[in-house]
Parts: C-alpha cells; sequence; structure tokens
C-alpha cells in the first residue's frame, strides 16, 4: 500500500486582514448570488460595492431578499460596464451567473485588472469540446479555456495566491471530488467503475420556478435524474479526477504567475479518465449535498489505513472534517458551514473503499469555496469571514 | 449474452373474489399496521374480525388512527390466543408486529389452522446464524426457519397459493431485488460487487418516537446510516439474490404442499452470495424507498437488450412498470400505489448496469405486497383490492 | 338561547348504484382535475369518457400524472365541442378550468343537456358587481348569474337533486361555512366581526409554477396572504353566510326544478352581510386547509350547547365529524379523506364561540365535494365512491 | 385618536465592546440551549466558559452538535455549584433549562453575584396563583416573583442595565406582545377580545421526541393545539399586556438598581388584564413564528394612522422592522435573525386592527432576545453579536 506521499499541501494560517477589498457581484440575486451578498457582507476584508441583477435591476437587494435586511445595495444591471465596476472602486468580482453568460465577458474584467471568481461552469472545463458536449453551446470564450485555476481549495496548492481567474467548482464536484482524490492520488484505484450517487437539495436546481422544484411536486418525493453519464458535471468531476487524482497536478493558472502545470484542451477521451457513474437525485431539503461513493481498489484495505491517508490528506485543512467512530456525515450538520463532513467504509473484504461526504450546496459547493478561494488569493486564512460551525437546527 | 430462460412466471388473472376471509391483524397501530387496517378495510374479500396492539388496547382504532374514520374495531391485547381469534371467525393473520415479537407464537397459530403472513423479518432468513448476526438475538422459534415462502410476489412462482406461512420482505429487499433479479437470473453478473444505494421516507423507521425521526432532527437534512455491510436488510437481500436470482429457486414451502425447493439453514458464507454493498439513507419524506442499483456485468449491453430483458421478466405482472424514454422514477409516483417502478440504464460502456426502482415502502414494501401474497394464497387475482394508481399529489 | 330549529335537513342514504354514467372533465391535469379522475375513475357510478387539458393534449394522462397509472384516456383539448362530448355518451361534465375560463361555454353544455358541476368561482356568487371586484373581469356569462345551485353539500337541503349546473364552494369557504353557519343559523352571532383565520397547503396555490410555491422559498416557512379582506374568497363566504346563515335559504336553483328559493344578484354591499375578518396563510405542506373562526355571540354559551348545536346540525352527515373531548383538527387527520373534522371551544366568558375545521382541500374543498353534489344530483348516497377514511400516513 | 405618547424609549447606540466577559450556559443542548452557544460562541464580547447538559455531562459540545463543530468545550453536570462556575471566571449565566429546574438555584447564582438571563418560564409571571394554575407546580422560588426584569427588550426602557435577574419572554408572547402593544399602550383598544392566532415552526416544542413532533406524524400536517384559553403562555401575554400595554410600566426591578416600578403578586383575575383569545398552531417548519392579531378598537383608523403609530413606537430599534406596501411577514424571511417582522391591515370598516408579526422563534423568540437583553445589561449596543439579517435560504 503505497503512502499518502501525494497529498494536498498544507497552506498555513495566512495573513490576518488589515484592509478592505472592493467587492462586485454579478447575479446577486439567485441562491448563489444571495448567499455570496450574505457571507461577504460580514467579511471583514470585504467591501461590497456593486450588487447585479438583470431583473431586478433598479430595486434594493433587501427587497428582492427581505430576509437580507441590512444590505443597503441598490441592484445594478447585469451589462454594467467594467469601467464602470472599476470606477467605483471593485477589485475582484464574483460572477454568480448562469452558465453562458459571463465567459464573453471576463476578458474584459480580466484586462481591467480585476481578478475574477467565476460560480458558472464556463471556465471548469479545459476541453471545448467536452464543454459544448456538456452544456450544448459553444464556449463562449475559449481563449480563456484551460486559463483559469479550478478552485477545489483544499487541492489547489499554492495556485490560488497568484490566480486572476478563479473557477469555483460545481456543488456535486466539490463533495465527490474532496471524497475520491486521496484514493486515486495515493494509487489504491484499481481502474474500475467508480460509483458516485449524491443526494442534493432543491436550491442546487435554482432559483427560477418549475414544475421539477414546485412545493407540491417536489416536497414529499425523491427523484432520480440524469443518471448514469448524463450529468454535466460528470465532465468537470473526470477531468479533475485524472488530474488532481491521477495526475498529481492543478489546473494550471496561465493569468497568475504559476509555472503552467495544466493542460489546455486536452481530449475529454483520454484513457487515463476514470470511470465514474454519477447517479444524482433530488430530495425534498432546501440545501446539501450528500455523496456516496464506492471507489473499488486494487488492493485490499482496512477502515484504519483508510482513515490514515484521508487524515493525512486534509491535515491542517479546517474546512474538511473526518467523522470518526460510527458517525456518518448527515447535510444538517454543515447546513450553514463551509466544512465537508466525511466517513469512511470498507467493504467487499477491503476491496472496495466506500466515502460519505456532506457539504451545504450554497457555502462549500458554492459561494463559501468562492470566499475561501478569494480568501487566499488574498493571502489571508482560508478561514477569513467563513462559517466553521453551521446552524444548529434549521 | 443469454436470454431470460429464467424469467419469473407469470400469474394469470386469478380467480375473483366471492366471500370474505375472516382477518386478523396483529400490531395494528403501527405504520405497517395502519396501512393494512387501511388496505383490507376496503378488501371485498376481507372481513376485519380482530385488530391487536399491545399499547392501545381497549381503545377503537379510530382513536388510534383518526385519520381512520369508518374503522370500527375495539383494539383487541397482542397476547391473544389463537384459539380466541379462531372463535371469531378468523382464517388468516397478518402480523406486523416488530422482529422477534411474534416468532415464538407463529406455530401456535399454524397448528390452529390458521395461515400467516408475516411483515417482520422473523422468517424471511433460512439461517439461524445470520438472523443471530442481523438481529442481535436467537431466532425464538428455529423450528420454523426455512419453512415460510419469501412472499417476493412477482418471484414467488406458484408458491403461494398452497403456503401457509409468509414471510413478506423487508422494504429495501423489495426495492433492491425487484431491481437486480432479472439481471442475476439471466446470468449477466460478472460477480463483483453490486453497489445498491437506497433513500427512504422517514415511515420506514417506525412509529416509536426517536431523535432520529425528530422533525426538526430529519425535516431538512439526508443521512447516510448503517452503510456498506452493516444494514439488518443485508442478509435478506444477499439470501434472496442466492436463491432466487442464482440458483433460480424460490425458498421452498414445507409448510404447504409444494415441493421442497429451497435450502434450510444454508451456511450465510456461502460462496455463491453475491457481494452486495448497501448504503441506505433517511431523507425527509414520509413514505417511499428510491434505490440505485449498479450491477457489473460479464458482457456489454446496451439499454435495449436490458430492456428486453426486464420486461420479459415483468411481462404480466400489473404491479411493476418499467418506464420508457428519459422518465426516471420518482416517489411520487408510486405513493400510495402497490406499484414498484424501474428505469434502466446502461454505463461503463455497457458493461455496468444501472436500475432505479421506486415503492412506497408501507405499500409494495410492507402491506401491499403482504395483501398481494394473500390474494394469491386465496387464489383471487393479485390486484383485488389494491392501488395501482397512486395518490396524484400527497 | 334559541334552539337550532333551522338545522341542516337530513339526507336520507339515497338510493344504491345501479348503472353508469358518462362523465366528461375539463381541466384534468391540474390538482383538482387529476383528483376529479382519481376519484371519478374508482366511482362505482362513473364511467369516464373524456378527459381535456389545453397544455396537454395528445397525451395519455398516465404520461402527464405517472402516479395515475392505471388511466388510460389520452387526453382531449379543452376547447372540444359540448356536441362531441355528448357523442361519445356523456351525461355530466365537471369543469377544473381556472376562474373565467368556462363561463362562456357553460350554457352551451346546459341546452346540449348535459349537467354541469363547476369547480371554479365563475357561479358561486350571485352579484356581477361582486364578481368584477374580486376577480377582475367581467362576468362571461351574466345571464347564468344565480342560477347555480351553491353545493356546500351538507347545507343544500334538497336543491341537488334537481339541480342542473352547481357552483361548487371553494376551499377556504368550505371549511370556514361549514364551521361558522350553524352558529349562524341559530341566531347566535352578535353581529361584530368574525374573525376567521385559516392555514392552506400549497396545493391551493395550483399547478402552475411560481415564486411563492418554489420548494426553497415556502418549503419551510409560513405566510400571510391576502388578509384581512382582500381574498378572493371573502365575497363567496360573506354572500353564504347571509344567504344560507342568516336568511335561512339557499341560492336557488332556476335551472332545476325547485321552487326560486334565493336572490339573483343581491347587492353586495347588503347590511346583512355579516363583518367577516379573514386571514389566510400559506404552510409547508401539500394538501389541507385547517381553519381557526371567532364568532362573537350574543350570549353566552358553554361548550356543551355549542356541541349539542353542532351535533345536532350536523346530524346523520357522514362527513362532518365533531371531534370530542380535547381533540382538535388536524389536516393529516382528514387528508386523503371527504371529511370535514370540526371541534369546539368557548372563551372570552362565554361570548366568543371559537370553531376549529380541518379539511383536505383538494377533496371536500373541491373534487371531493364534487362528487359529493354529484351523488346527490344522481339520487345516489352522498358517501358513494368517496372516502371517509383517509390516509393514516402521507 | 390620542398619540402615542407613551411609546417605547429608544436606546441609544450603547458602548463598543472592549472586553470580554465569561459566560455559562445551563442546558446547552437543548434547541435554546444550543442556538445561544452558536450566538455567544460568535460574540466579540462572550467567553464561553461552562456549559451544562444533564443528560450528556462529559461529552463534548461538538458531539452533541456536531453542526456546532468549532465549539471545544466538554459539558458539564446541571447540577453544578454556582461556586464552581464562579471560580472559572464565569459572570452571567444564561438558563435554557425547562420551567421548574433552574427556579430553585437561581437565588444562589445571585448571591454569589453573578447576573442571570433565564429563558424558562419561571419569572416570566409575578402571580404564584397564576404560576400554578398555568405550570402545574407551586413555584419553586416564590421569594423571586416580581424581582426579575421582564426582558421584552423594545418594552425594557432602561430597566436592563440595572438588572440581575432577566425573564426572558416566550416565544409566542414575544411575537404577539410586540404585535399588539403598541396599540394597547396608545388608548386605542376598545375593552373587547383580542384575537390571536399564531403559526409556531415544530423546534418550539423543544427537542425531546414525541409522537406529536415525530417527522411522519407532523411533518405534512398542520394542526390546533392549546387554543382559546388553555395555552401556558396566555397568562404571561395578559400580564405583560395589562403592565405595560396598559399601565405603560415594566414589571419592576427589585434586584437592580431602578425605581420599583411593577407589581408583586397582582392577582391574575384583575379586572384591567385584558381578554386575549390565542389560538396556536402546530405546522411543519423547524423554526419561526407568525402570528396574526385583530385588535378590536374603540375609533375607526385608517391604515396610514396605524402605521404611523407603529413606526413611532419602534423608531431607532433596529430588531422591529416595518412592512411597507403589500408585504406582508413570512417567516423565511426572519429565520436566522433577531428581527420581528410586523404588518398591519385595518378592517371592518377601520375598527379592527390587525398585525401581523414574524419572528424566529429561537432567535428574537429566545437565545437572540436574550443575548439582545445581555448587551443592554452590558451597556453595549443591542445589535452586538446579533445577526440582522437572516438566512437567505434554509
Amino acid at each position: 500500500m503505497s503512502a499518502p506521499a501525494t497529498a494536498a499541501l498544507p497552506v498555513g494560517l495566512g495573513a490576518a486582514v488589515t484592509n478592505r477589498v472592493g467587492i462586485g457581484i454579478l447575479g446577486a440575486t439567485g441562491y448563489t448570488g444571495a448567499e455570496l451578498v450574505r457571507l461577504l457582507s460580514a467579511h471583514p476584508g470585504a467591501e461590497l460595492l456593486g450588487l447585479s441583477s438583470r431583473r431586478q435591476a433598479g430595486h434594493p437587494m433587501a427587497q428582492a431578499w427581505p430576509a437580507l435586511a441590512e444590505v443597503e445595495q441598490v441592484l445594478d444591471d447585469d451589462v454594467l460596464e467594467p469601467s464602470a465596476w472599476q470606477a467605483r472602486g471593485i477589485d475582484v468580482v464574483f460572477s454568480a451567473l448562469p452558465h453562458g453568460a459571463f465567459a464573453r465577458r471576463a476578458r474584459a474584467f480580466l484586462d481591467a485588472g480585476m481578478r475574477v471568481v467565476d460560480l458558472s461552469a464556463d471556465f471548469r472545463l479545459t476541453s471545448a469540446e467536452e464543454y459544448r458536449g456538456r452544456y450544448g453551446m459553444e464556449h463562449p470564450e475559449p481563449s480563456l479555456l484551460g486559463k483559469a485555476c479550478y478552485g477545489l481549495t483544499e487541492w489547489c496548492g499554492s495556485e490560488l495566491a497568484p490566480a486572476r481567474l478563479v473557477a469555483n467548482p460545481g456543488c456535486y464536484p466539490t463533495a465527490v471530488l474532496l471524497a475520491t482524490l486521496p484514493a486515486l492520488r495515493a494509487g489504491w484505484w484499481n481502474g474500475g467503475p467508480i460509483v458516485a450517487n449524491a443526494l442534493s437539495g432543491v436550491s442546487g436546481a435554482g432559483r427560477a420556478p418549475s414544475a421539477t422544484t414546485h412545493f407540491v411536486e417536489c416536497g414529499n418525493s425523491a427523484a432520480a435524474y440524469r443518471v448514469g453519464e448524463e450529468h454535466s458535471h460528470l465532465g468537470e468531476m473526470r477531468q479533475a479526477a485524472r488530474d488532481i487524482g491521477l495526475e498529481g497536478i492543478g489546473r494550471g493558472d496561465h493569468l497568475g504567475g504559476a509555472a503552467p502545470s495544466g493542460r489546455d484542451g486536452a481530449p475529454s477521451a483520454d484513457a487515463r479518465i476514470p470511470s465514474l457513474i454519477f447517479n444524482p437525485h433530488l430530495v425534498p431539503m432546501a440545501r446539501g449535498i450528500l455523496a456516496s461513493v464506492a471507489v473499488p481498489l486494487a488492493h485490499a484495505v482496512d477502515r484504519n489505513e483508510a482513515g490514515a491517508l484521508y487524515l493525512a490528506c486534509y491535515q491542517g485543512r479546517p474546512f474538511v472534517r473526518l467523522l470518526a467512530g460510527d458517525a456518518l456525515p448527515e447535510t444538517r450538520n454543515v447546513r450553514g458551514s463551509n466544512r465537508c463532513d466525511l466517513a469512511l467504509r470498507v467493504a467487499a473484504a477491503g476491496k472496495m473503499l466506500l466515502v460519505f461526504a456532506a457539504i451545504d450546496n450554497l457555502i462549500k459547493g458554492a459561494a463559501g469555496q468562492a470566499v475561501q478561494n478569494w480568501n487566499l488569493m488574498q493571502g489571508w486564512s482560508e478561514t477569513t469571514g467563513l462559517p466553521l460551525s453551521g446552524w444548529a437546527c434549521a
């Protein structure tokens, strides 16, 4: 059994916040955007100077989200020019627009010198072909493909500090990859199909009303959807499983100062891409993802060995917690928190590793991880302004 | 690819109901018991002559369950003697008592000439050792081990007609086995670990209040529990996967007139027992089970071949519906119905069969299947008194 | 204290069903329409010969509602001509179309000799002015105003038997009026404002997705809406409180054979219209209405007197149950049932009567009461094909 | 119409926090206790030095509440002596024990010089007789009756600064009183029965599992309970309505330095006690109270007059927000916040004032208001460490 020699690098404590950075948020009224607003309006290093919304431009944020009573900004239109944002003192832009909506404007923001954290899928994939296949459209800005840092924070090493464009991971990939990468990186995987099941709360489907998310239809029911190899997040998971898990590299950050470590436009049919089966399910809760991953192993392990591997991988990472004893992840324990709770089991006489992971899809799966990434971009402690504890009951 | 030559036998339409049979229900106030009362009080062939409850004996059923307004019986005590029940004209007893509570009294009911459908786990396993391991107690009546017909209706062939003791399957096994048995019986399985994930509504945990089922704790959250090889239903699933799926036999029915086809007390460590990994999850809905099973195959298949196999297996079985096109099972579509909805996908270049199954855990997973079994014991159509349609919204 | 001399007339048992009547349902895919389909497809006297849906015409009903697996009809278009329906043998039409959609076509159906049960608000009000004020449009067919029997079944006396056009009450009015009419009819009310609060499940808002009914927005929250005197059902409640409660009359049935007992187009500002304050709330459940009504009394009563009044009023009516002892209505106890559960309390030294009422909004509040009315139109027992018991857990 | 001359006093901004105060929390593992832990562990002026739990003593808090991952304390036993707490540097004790459990020990804590905020019902009532009637037991420490400051923060004036014992209001009284007191204090009420309906989330019933709070029983249903004049909170509401609303006084604070302004042991049958009817309902959400109060008025008012009164009353109070326009309170908008959202309507030709109030029962209705009170006891701004915004979706 190989040692976890290639485990994620520890990050250190980071500097304390001494200044406030001007922040703009595109798409501030969706669930992810509102969560960014909620987290960043309480962040000691952030000054919210611009919030945009296509549909509610001109209205106060507190009207679009009455819960966010203390946010005083009036919403701007989404199509505001970078120069206008810059004139307000905005240095960092978080985009929570849906995929396809921001990519074509990203270069303008970068060219204006702003740093960008994009929460859509647009800069996660390196292959234009894979993007076309998964999202049913040509990539709007292929020149930036492969130029972003893939911000799965715990696996970014030192790439975030210099990064100018961060592709924030999807919610499902965050849970599945945090569960799977240690075993892949350690060389434990036997090459057979990895089976990942996941349950998602309804906020993962976004804020636009639909039959699927109508209370009466989904409120007391569980549904499988886009199973097997159909979900758009699968390409992202496979790519990261290969790049981070098997090749031990990040995705490169050509726009930052780091050495180009990644691969641009690698074909998705790469023989080394792991066979990953992904079965997502919608369950009647507001927030949360619970992933259950079965990784077939080349050699039998016992639970202690598995535990040692994962503890080593995530040592020093405050937002990953390996549960001890009989405990298993429950989404309520991470609800409101940026944590990922993990638990391990072995089955099939030690030849199958089972990893269970729970995250809050809107926090570690979206807005929280975006802030965590930004903290490291600024050189601050990654926990700055982020909740470690969750809401005890909600 | 072998043909599904060993598919389940068709059952025929059965006779029409012409008489009413006296029915007694033990444990009538739990969720399963109340569902039996609800279904059987509207069944044209059933006359409810005795309902028992340990805790609410002496009170009217409609007080224990105000929803069941038209049930007029007063609850008896659980320890009523078989002779007392028989004196009332009761010929068939359904026991919805928890495991361990009825087994020691089963022989007395059988000896008195009554037929018994037991909804607990007590007569499902054939091995006393497996029972001890799974339920943490000695089997209360080992002389009856292996004597019951395992009532997974669609796979019982002609065993039910003569059966005097029916072991009604568990809710999880019903969903997982209906999803898995066709592939096993057809010889498609490659012998590697089968990974079954399942989501259950909270009624599956029973009616006794606990921290796990407290609304505030479970009402907006998903939790994994007793995963891998820990769940007590795993022994039942593996045994049936071997007996029905691999050996093409039922469990025998020594108490009926059928030829002994099963095996008594076969060791659970039998090399032919399939490696089955079972990860159950609790999700915030009242009813329903949604299972997602990944079966590794010896040879690649496509979705059409898989569909043809399953259609052939369940041809003529009104309560199993194979969904067409893009549809996938949702528990709301079987809520209130005795149906099992199935859907198929293939992945990993055809070498992994994915089967999704939804049932109502209290109906097809418990009370409904018990009535379905009893219908065949009486020689009636299996649909008698059972809902094919579900509740459109609930 | 006056005796309840004016209590609702008992109805008798009705005849047994001996034939099947051809039924058409307009708007069959909304929640109310689907509930009509579910109930009538199991009704011994109904033969479903036409189901319509504007949006899903041409598709099978079982595709629009996978839960209704056994309904084989293909959906027609909503604009089908009465003659076409009649040619199929349809004698009775239930319309579950939204208000304003069916009224202009109602006369054509009536002229063709069909009987109509309309579940929209269109024929409930007698005043065109009130209709305009409540629904923001001119009444599409004012010539039929005041011609329908207002089908609050327990208060219809013998009007239903000859009725050709029945205006099925709203869900809120059904609960509030069943709770309030006995006290009004008995002359107990002191003329001061009646305060009615009510909670509704989300299905009451219909099947069209909206921000209000999006799971994440409403799934864990309670909201007041259109309170005070704003809700469109208020006109209907006040009119019926006056006509049935104070004047002891029905609404007339000019289209049937009954003597004209009602009032056409009475001004809504009538001084005798009770002052009724109605505060509806949306709560996160699929079905159910729970109303809490406070009626100020002219003279103090005690709880026994109140109980005697209500028992006398609803004697012989199988679908109204007055709870005894400490019990109070809960929507789960009427879920799936056509019952209304009532409970009484007195407060303010006997001068305030508190009445609590629970119904299933889709059954007694809509489709079930429509079938109950139709049963009496046919001369059958009002319980024919209707569930008295509910779903024990859902 | 009299002017709101007696409106609540503004509080000013308070001092900034410059030191940390040692805090102990009794009953830290219930919902209220855990919420205190969550809020105070992030409070800049609090240092958690002792957490107790009768049942989980000896275990880490993060085990009892895995969501509270960053709380490192091990739970003490509830019966710890005041001296032991004092030795640790604890100066302020919050008790979240159930009523009857802490009162007998309160004097010991006070005598030791600690300040106490009690979240149970024990020190809210001034009358031993009323306590006995409402809680079915003799008051455990009658010598302290009437000695506590009734901590309905916005109506405490300057009483909190010197207070040594604060009786934190109940959740229902907080919502109902914030809605009602302005109208009472202004002399608008006509003396007739006030009808208050309220909906509560299930966490209001506490953390002990019961049939009432079992997910399957309450999860998709609404129930009325202890309606009319039965709820134990009614005495507290009536007493505060009289003392604060009619007599314009606080409850006195004999243990602090304030002049004795209240009344000890005033008989509950006092003719001036308002007639208040209170109908609570349980609805399937985790948190939140939504109250709908109808106050009959001596003279007609319009909505503008009512709005002016309430704005004047709550001017400068950051945690009370009067909604404008058509908006009405929804519990989701205050979930996670210490705010109370209010809205006003008039009905019955201006003679009935309708007030709607939403709070988070665990925050403004319990732990948050306790912290708000403590902030003022310390002389700090009342918003210190308290959330003004809520959770955008939960």
